[in-house]
């Protein structure tokens, strides 16, 4: 398990940043002066600085979005669609104040997605690729009046026609931006990270990475700490690892010589790193600092350390799968069971997809309310969707502190990655980028190709070039992380990603049917809130909704091919409800729907368990406000009911029922399968649960109570099935709750519907 | 596709060959000198030698073994037992002439399983890993009366007790040896290929590899030489390609400075290598030569070049399988249909297991009788099982000429190989050997990680460490060919291996309702002839056939766990036949059974497509004479007449009919659906198929004839279901025909059993 460093904070003594004023304009070739420059703010995104200079209202708050539809429904953003196919040339200049003695000047950044760097007219540098930084020596080359630019690229297409993501295909740019059913098409360009420049020692640490490893009961750690320099020196570089606590576990010094040291160090009984429920997330400090001869301090470098364990490892009754006990038989079904520290953890989270559809202004501040968001609600695994983005160092930082485990996805979905020399080569170098940078991290706990590879929209297989080669650099670079070609694979399952399917199936029936050893997407969507709601559609399109307004521009309709009134799934709430007549109406009978079919969808995982071993909603978040959406926090970081319910359900001890149906009329006879759900720690001492039903009409009744036998750590009780015959029922919410004596704050509580 | 250059045959004018004579003997550690020496013959094993001085009669003709049984049953031969836990020393004297100015002596030898090789009494070379060619330059030490020895290690085991294949599963040493269902346990040591000295010039050619990339209508080939020498030299190489028929298609030449050359070519319209049944293997000649500045010639480097592309392909209907088209949906299966040079081509054949329990005796003369018979029974694919060692380069030149698609395993069969580093680091160096040496190979189409890895009696994953670590390998020394971590995967299927399940099902039965893409693994069981079994067990055991003689020594009986009399099947053929009166009739129906139990699968397999894409028996030939075994060809190359039945169901194009059991009775409606099977790359032209049965009694009767519409290459016609009842039958033989009229050698007859 190593651990690299990561880059410096700009507090650093040891450097000095000088940030450059950018001014940035379009062009038809890499040969041609653009017409027009505007102050361009770095990092950050082509599209932002034009619309600024233009005053033009960004789309995540524009009232006024001037879209027209791709083929298959997505909102492209007109006024923004000419700058994919534009050339952007950025320009400064260097004009830098004189560096004292050893010091160099290097200039640092993340193009997104393809560029030539130019100084004083002449291209030193041309990249391909978002997740590999640069970093060039300009000190030779800064003086008074030199022009320093970056020219970026026109985004990557395989073809013009049709406008979709699979326009992405040859490249290593995620798809996301190319248009998909929660994101419009707006494909970002320029500067995404950094674009300042460094003064540094000319000897620093260039990479030190941290490996470890445990022995198997986890009460003893072998440390190595790597360091490479970027020139040869005849210091000393010193070590010092400080325990959670603050306290010091080791310090190590040696004189170096050469560009490379080794540092060998044990730590006994560490203080293990655990997620989200199981334990604290305990990290470790560790200090590097690299001084001259002279005692003067050239460099230092800071990282954390989390020590852990992280394993797939097949289920508890894996080996027992009947389907491959009777001739003839096929293989066992992959491990999808997270093992950390030795002990299996049921996965419980969702979907993270791109906080914004500008990646270039996404901060740490940004992260922090969402990600808090997520550990509350008794999240301890967040998959990183490989249609968007790699976040930046922020979000795995917040991550190891909150003990929220990640499934890191590399930049491939939904398409046919076809393994040509020229694709694979720019995928080498930034998988390995990717790698690199994230190997160090306690919170990632698996990796993975991308999304929905292996399924017929994609059509990818094991023998994809793409895929070997990401396992190739996986096991090279990462050999102790999980590595899974994509999700989903044999056993686990995608979708669904409404209420109800088409053929009129709930969540309710076909989830308590499925037998998956892993739920990696579902969904069931829910509109924003009304006061977003106001802000972001025109007041006249405003209710009731239709297709065609700023609802479909904002995915209420036609987002998603397979129904043509989804995210809102309007005809679904009418069919329950009736029809709407005020937007509060209609907002709060789809978070009902929201809540209810997610609460479900989660608790019937757990239930499924241990043969399930993970469930993970679509989605967490989303990249700008929709109108409706499967996320249960709205852009930018503002909960739907659904994110309390589902850390409701997500609880490491609640009661829990499987009911066959959402709605109910007078004379049905209701059942509740009864559950203990247990995802903790700790045993469950015997005890009792109580079914009571409400109805509005005045109906009140405790009609079940269970007295259960307790159970182990980390394990389920399943429970009789409580029924009853409904007495005369009011329409409106029909009300389970179950109680449980003395516990609390494990009851559970189930808003179904009265039909009457 | 590179194309290595394999080892030199020994009538190479510039290499001189001196054999060593050696003496071998038995030690406890090592640092003792053995107490005794015996002759050994190099090639071979310690084994035989040991055996040869006692004079005892070697495994495979001895009729009085000494046998005890381990815990499940494998017959493990007490006479070698301690063998097994010997160090040996083999030795000799460098007597040798003196050189000619620039050569140099060369000890060129593989060696089963570990050794230390020493020269007067210094340890010059250790290893691990018997598919590691060693080679060392002797130059400086050969001396008259210079001892060489070979210091050969215990076998490796991870443990003591039990005594059973998984000692093996933290080395690569092949498991088979361990012991098996068909195998006893005798673990061969030695030197088992090369163990000579080669003289040679001291600029040499090191490595020729040549690789090639065709454009996808296979009209043209871009070919690239890479050749490495032994030292810098500044003379020539000449490069020269033959085509099949001897012509010249291009010569090359260039000076060398250094040690790395690299040539560039193309050939315009190559003939392609095809798979037996497909067309012609053709095979190109390559003839690399190295000449000093007087031209004189150095070294030389044959070998030979087929072009042709193999993919893993998804079957015709696989993004369509129902399975993955609701929700929650999975992944596709993985794919197992092989593309040759862009044509879909049904993979037919057998199992390949290490044709002698001693790899060090194997020549390509005990290949060519095997492969040829394979050739002739139609088949196209071997698999060679991961149990077994991989054969040597006389298998391979046969295969690819003979058009033999190879599935070749890594020595991974039937355990957890836990992924230790001690494990890996051997694993990784033998791997590479094999791959590099084998790469070159037209007839090699996959690579697979091992046998049965996902199965509960194996337990590993697609995380196991040494299988993605062979997935690097393979990944980065042959991208372009196809990769299985190991057989079966999901979709595929292994078993059964006898006419009958437990549950008295036949393989009529269950393989008419499976529903595979693949059977890589399947077997009927049969005996021996009768001369080989008059030949093999002691008199007075011959007949009848009983458990804890020579029938079990030799796997008739209780070789297998889940079945007592595997593999004679005796209860199976009692059942059918009743009681056999002599060895003669009991050989008749078990061969009888065998017969038309393979037909059956291999042609539902066939009648399967295009969802199944193959057909691999299990097994076809064998380590020693079995009394009765799942192979089709007893050892060393005799066939059983099963051999005959499978050739005929793997015809290119016949008739078919799938019957729904085997044994019928008066009265009873006999049924049989007919097909017409066509795998070729020729269209069947519209035609007739007559159906007529046949019964002692004198029953003879055409009761159906169906007028098929005929197919496209490589396409089955799927026809009616012929039915007739039963008249009154005579106990014996029913025999299906199914006539072509104007095709008689499509025909097909299927001898059934009438009860009465």
């Amino acid at each position: 398990m190593p651990s690299s460093c990561p880059d410096r904070t700009f507090e650093d003594k040891v450097m000095e940043i000088r940030f450059l004023s950018w001014i940035v304009g379009p062009t038809d070739s890499r040969a041609t002066e653009p017409e027009r420059f505007v102050p361009a703010t770095v990092p950050g995104a082509v599209q932002l600085d034009w619309a600024a200079a233009e005053h033009w209202i960004p789309p995540e708050r524009s009232r006024h979005l001037n879209v027209r539809y791709a083929e298959r429904g997505v909102p492209i953003l007109v006024d923004y669609e000419w700058m994919e196919d534009k050339y952007w040339l950025y320009r400064t200049q260097l004009d830098v104040d004189p560096l004292s003695p050893g010091h160099r000047l290097y200039f640092v950044a993340s193009v997104d997605y393809r560029c030539e760097i130019r100084v004083g007219g002449q291209v030193i540098h041309a990249q391909e690729g978002m997740f590999t930084p640069i970093k060039l020596d300009l000190t030779d080359q800064a003086a008074p009046g030199t022009i320093l630019e970056v020219l970026v690229f026109p985004a990557p297409k395989t073809h013009q026609d049709p406008v979709d993501e699979k326009q992405a295909m040859q490249s290593c740019k995620p798809a996301v931006s190319y248009g998909w059913d929660f994101h419009p098409r707006l494909i970002p360009l320029g500067i995404w990270d950094g674009g300042h420049l460094e003064v540094r020692s000319g000897c620093h640490v260039s990479a030190a990475d941290i490996f470890y490893e445990m022995n198997d009961s986890f009460t003893h750690a072998d440390v190595r700490l790597e360091v490479t320099l970027s020139e040869a020196t005849a210091g000393t570089l010193k070590w010092v690892l400080s325990s959670p606590h603050g306290a010091t576990v080791f310090e190590r010094e040696a004189a170096v010589a050469g560009t490379r040291c080794h540092f060998f160090a044990a730590v006994d009984s560490p203080e293990l790193w655990w997620p989200n429920g199981q334990g604290n997330p305990s990290l470790y400090r560790s200090t590097v600092e690299l001084f001259d001869e002279t005692g003067e301090q050239l460099d230092n470098c800071r990282s954390s350390i989390g020590f852990r364990r992280v394993r797939l490892v097949p289920h508890a009754f894996s080996w027992q799968d009947p389907d491959n006990a009777r001739f003839p038989n096929s293989r066992n079904k992959p491990p999808i069971t997270l093992e950390v520290n030795g002990r299996v953890v049921f996965a419980k989270g969702s979907n993270w997809v791109n906080p914004d559809i500008f990646p270039g202004r996404t901060t740490a501040e940004r992260y922090k309310p969402l990600l808090t968001a997520a550990r509350d609600a008794n999240f301890n695994l967040l998959r990183c969707w490989g249609g968007a983005p790699v976040p930046k160092d922020g979000f795995f930082d917040l991550c190891d502190e909150l003990g929220l485990m990640i499934w890191q996805e590399f930049p491939l979905a939904c398409g046919k990655y076809e393994g040509t020399a020229a694709y694979l080569r720019v995928l080498d170098q930034e998988s390995q980028s990717i790698i690199r940078r994230l190997r160090s991290r306690a919170c990632l706990a698996i990796w993975c190709g991308g999304n929905e590879l292996f399924n017929s929209w994609s059509r990818m297989t094991d023998q994809d070039l793409a895929l070997r080669l990401l396992n190739r650099n996986a096991f090279d670079l990462d050999p102790g992380r999980p590595f899974l070609m994509t999700s989903p694979l044999m056993g686990w399952a995608h979708g669904g990603y409404q209420f109800r399917l088409g053929d009129g199936s709930e969540v309710f029936q076909y989830f308590s049917k499925a037998r998956n050893t892993a739920y990696t997407e579902f969904g069931v969507p829910g509109p924003a809130g009304v006061d977003l709601l106001q802000n972001l559609l025109p007041p006249k399109e405003l209710f009731p909704a239709k297709p065609r307004t700023h609802w479909q521009h904002r995915h209420a309709f036609r987002a998603w091919d397979a129904s043509p009134d989804s995210w809102l799934e309007l005809a679904c709430i009418e069919q329950y409800f009736g029809k709407p007549v005020t937007l509060e109406q209609l907002v709060e009978w789809g978070h009902w729907l929201q809540c209810e079919g997610l609460r479900f969808v989660f608790e019937e995982a757990r239930r499924q368990k241990p043969v399930c071993s993970m469930a993970l909603s679509w989605c967490f978040n989303e990249p700008w406000p929709s109108a409706a959406n499967n996320s249960i926090i709205s852009w930018p970081a503002e909960p739907k009911p659904a994110l309390a319910a589902v850390g409701k359900s997500l609880r490491p001890m609640l009661a829990s029922a499987r009911v066959p149906k959402f709605s109910w009329t007078t004379g049905e006879v209701f059942t509740a399968e009864l559950f203990l759900l247990n995802d903790g720690p700790d045993p469950i001492a015997p005890g009792s649960v109580e079914a009571w039903l409400f109805n509005s009409g005045g109906f009140q009744e405790q009609f079940f109570s269970w007295n259960h036998p307790g159970a182990a750590a980390n394990t389920n009780v399943a429970g009789p099935t409580a029924s009853i015959t409904l007495p005369k029922l009011a329409p409106g919410p029909l009300r389970l709750l179950l109680r449980v004596p003395g516990q609390s704050e494990w009851e559970s509580e189930y808003n179904l519907l009265a039909r009457g």
